[in-house]
């Protein structure tokens, strides 16, 4: 894996900003089925963007809330019965109608069941795929690299960005590489799974998948690395990041940007 | 609507002042069958308050929940099966029973199946409604205005809690506007849901309800422009809004209170 | 009951600084089944000590992810359908496989139904049990003093931590007496159960369960102090224990620790 470049990638910062400010003017939906741990602090990661959540996972109403969405995100964070029997509802009412959906398959690699389902959801036409090295590795049954990134991308025709220290996004043909973040994120409880959301968020507004998932991590990590600056552990470091996310804007973003293409 | 007068309204700060004293010293419960997002901060501002929360939704308990409580808050932001069916449940116990309870139908305005279900609760006598005004409109057929919601509290024997940038709340004869509050509530999850909480709150310690209602409302809206101005974000504010309602004090209620009668 | 000494205790200080050193070495698995008000600052509480979380309670695939953990909670909070199934399961494989696993017995003593489940789950072998005085009252169907802890421990071989002013633990031989904590600590919801869980991580440590459990009380209640003297209320309260978990050290251990044997 090379190094990401250390000098400020005005592209795709550029482009990030841009989506943050359609974010912040538009306010697009996004239905989350996700997991009962993640819910809360999703929601106020999604708003804190500028987006407008909504989390039922009721089977008589999902596919109603869907077809209102901008966007879908499906965790499989906690499979109980009615959220998983939701997910293939929403699944499917979002492939039916076009609209850009999400799969971040938490933990399938803890769980011969939970990856069997993940690959019925591929199946139905996610347009990215959020997940760690393990999660990647057991559902790609190959290692977390660039090119086995960029091949299971191109064969699954999605995006799929895999975040590590750091991040590898393709959409099957590009690679994009993020060096931002900090190890406190991953002492806080559903930080992938809300990044996620905001990977859903940014494709309601952004038509273009390798740029809508790069923004998201790019606005992600660097919200994340200005609220490791100012926290004292992973309590300040949670509210940290939600009121970076709020205040983030362009300069922060071509300054802190380590992106290599 | 007319504006609010900007000065202090002694009348209802000195009743919301009295209602908070009463929640400190007798810690009444509320049983909250409220959305899975908004769960843990609906508790911790009960907490906060001086009230005692309990949250249960399971269909074999909930009815003795409710029993054991001095008011119950139904929620309709996740309307999963058993939540659901609980619902009913304690419903119809409290109205069996006597004991205060508050409808918030979260987003109604989105979903017909979740409008009828709505209308469902309606009959089985909440003492109040706290809604905004997009819900009001599905649920009254009408525009969000202080006649149309005096004469919907009328209609409903009830009291109308519209929280909006002025509050408006009824009790079918009587009217009360306020208003306090901050935009930043607007981008923190599960604000209006904990208000809805605070207002059962409420009418566990104080029997007319429309005081019950202003007051909940006047409390928890100067904590919130208390918290905003401390906040450099949602992520504080969420966190400064618990801060500022366990330490409000009578004084605060005196200085800040926008109301017209 | 005695009061605790109030000169350090460098015995259980010293203890409860190794097992932390090892929870921050091993990060071992706990896998929870806890209240759905609870999950979220729970999960968090686990990451902050060191432990790695894992939450779902889906009947189809708990027994694996208990199977594959070096602990189990079991939180009666919300005792829903699914979850109350999962725990049986979750329960009977964590007998099956001698994995140590933790009954939090939440609010049995305001319902008969839960008080009977939670009578079922003590036959299957519990490690430990974290419960408040009215809690233990409810079950041992006598008042929460040192002599009826120490023998309902006996009784029903497994440990006994009561929380309280003075928290109380015991083996069924020995006893321990803790005096640390804060009132504030009452004032946020899922305290408690995220005490459990750590108890739950600790005993995926240290073998002895009479010092897992004391140091689980010693480390959360240590944290409480630190964090109670930096908050200004609640909401601040739960951000600087995360903050405290994760910053505490053996020096603070010992300084502060009201231990009596």
């Amino acid at each position: 894996m090379r190094a990401p470049d250390q000098a400020p990638s005005s592209g795709l910062s550029d482009i990030a900003a841009d989506v943050l400010a359609r974010l912040r003017r538009l306010h697009p939906r996004v239905h989350c089925l996700t997991n009962a741990v993640a819910q809360t602090f999703t929601a106020n990661v999604l708003l804190a963007v500028g987006a407008t959540p909504s989390m039922t996972l009721s089977a008589v109403e999902v596919e109603h809330f869907v077809r209102g969405s901008g966007a879908l995100l499906i965790n499989l964070g906690t499979l109980d019965d009615e959220r998983r029997r939701s997910m293939t509802l929403a699944a499917d009412a979002a492939c039916d109608a076009d609209i850009a959906w999400v799969l971040d398959p938490v933990k399938v690699d803890r769980s011969g069941f939970r990856a069997d389902f993940a690959r019925t959801m591929l199946t139905k036409m996610p347009r990215a795929l959020r997940l760690n090295a393990g999660e990647f590795e057991a559902l790609a049954s190959a290692p977390a690299g660039r090119d086995a990134i960029r091949l299971f991308a191109e064969t699954q025709s999605l995006t799929v960005a895999m975040t590590a220290g750091t991040d590898i996004v393709s959409d099957g043909r590009d690679i994009v590489e993020i060096g931002n973040g900090d190890p406190l994120m991953t002492r806080v409880t559903a930080m992938g799974c809300a990044e996620s959301a905001v990977l859903a968020a940014c494709l309601a507004v952004e038509k273009n998948p390798l740029n809508a998932a790069a923004a998201a991590l790019l606005l992600f990590n660097i919200a994340g690395e200005i609220a490791a600056e100012r926290a004292r552990g992973p309590g300040s470091f949670a509210v940290e990041i939600l009121d970076a996310l709020y205040n983030l804007d362009a300069a922060a973003l071509r300054q802190r940007a380590k992106v290599s293409q």
